[in-house]
């Protein structure tokens, strides 16, 4: 079932490595993948009708309260990496994002995860996922549980 | 004259290169200098009594409206970078900071100059240098004219 | 000629903003914008069918010498940006790019250039631009010519 | 003897927190911890006599393995953070560094983890600490070990 779940969620958005993403190693600096993950998970959101401005504007703003990184291999300048980005559970109060980072061989050079609260941009309390977002995440937990209901 | 104001508004401020501003040619990568000038002047600010965020809680907003850099040579990875920064002139509507980088043997490295003006949080309309920082800046050009008038 | 010219080797370029690159100001950080010009620039090459990395891997680097921007407009969080590139002329030893940044209103909101010199990877000596891009740009000023001369 | 251990290697470094880290929430990006946790263990290193410079120039790149970052309240615009870097124990292949960083209320706002590989620059081989950092960390844990049994 997670299996199916992440499949419905899973998002691939590439991201050309800059020269100035590059540290005299001729890596890409370790400091900047949170970058590369923010514009994965943001494209992978606007991939299901959505957009962080339009729940910005709605009031709320999405905090990261965590962030966990496993670099396995460089990545290099000018390489086209792929973003796998996907969300592992219908959120309530956390929303967890997952990536996996592969360069043009395909090879899985990194892995990471992200958690995201939503606040409320007036009074800075933590409320619970915003009705629109979750509508847009519901659906496909639902059809994935009926997939495997049938 | 000219050298007289330089001297006054002169401020010397040391900016430590990180790993993550180098790039695969081992130098600081050209789009960084915008940070390290900024650095620079908000230091410069502050030496005379005033920092950035108060201005900006006064309800007043400071855009770059332009920037040109020269670089004259690199800039490598942990070295202590001097960054002299002055105003050449008392602003008006818009405040000019140069700069210039040294490195450790004192070799200029780098020249820039950045146009900042002043916008209104709320109205968004461009307004004049705020008192609270003109104010500050008045003594120096004051004690400068007066200097050379004795 | 001048027009044709541009036209020739214009080359447009989108770039989605990233929460990363906005201040608290909710603009661009003004330092950003020399990481988009590069984006910029590199693909514009690549549409000639050449890539800095090649050009890296032939022995030569290529350092930015100047940087001058003009800024407009502020661009704001995820905003798809177009940045128009162009070669106003036939390098020899410095190679100039120009900027235009529109927004998605089409509005001007940036202006930029660049110069950038070809420095021998090992003996750090400046030499004029390798013959492997020279040849690639050519063409475009010639036809160019041609057109005109026909 | 944690305690104790920690306390020997802890290094405080502070952190003037730029214009151009916050993003348009008013905080400090979250993908920009990792240049500060650079910041702190690079300057804990050099505290103890040691630059990652030297360790390079001795053939030895230092790529970090792992990140994990927790965000437990904002850092705002202009805030003198204050990073604390410790590391835990006497490293065999991975050196682990931990910080924490707090603002000028001493409130912690953030704790982060970095894994640090040594990688022979010639041959891309994992080897063990290079003795030139070990030397210079011994001495802190010997000692330790020698309070305890006094």
């Amino acid at each position: 079932m997670i299996n199916i779940q992440r499949g419905m969620f899973t998002y691939f958005h590439q991201i050309r490595v800059r020269y100035g993403d590059t540290d005299q190693m001729g890596y890409v600096y370790y400091g900047n993948y949170g970058y590369y993950f923010e514009q994965a998970r943001v494209e992978a959101v606007r991939s299901i009708g959505l957009t962080y401005r339009e729940i910005e504007e709605s009031g709320t703003i999405m905090p990261i309260t965590r962030m966990n990184i496993k670099y396995i291999q460089p990545a290099h300048y000018d390489e086209l990496l792929t973003v796998k980005t996907y969300v592992p559970q219908l959120p309530n109060r956390i929303l967890v994002f997952k990536y996996e980072v592969y360069n043009e061989k395909k090879q899985l050079i990194n892995e990471g995860e992200t958690h995201m609260i939503f606040v409320d941009m007036h009074t800075k309390k933590i409320k619970s996922v915003p009705n629109i977002l979750l509508d847009k995440l519901k659906p496909f937990f639902n059809v994935a549980a009926n997939h495997l209901a049938a």
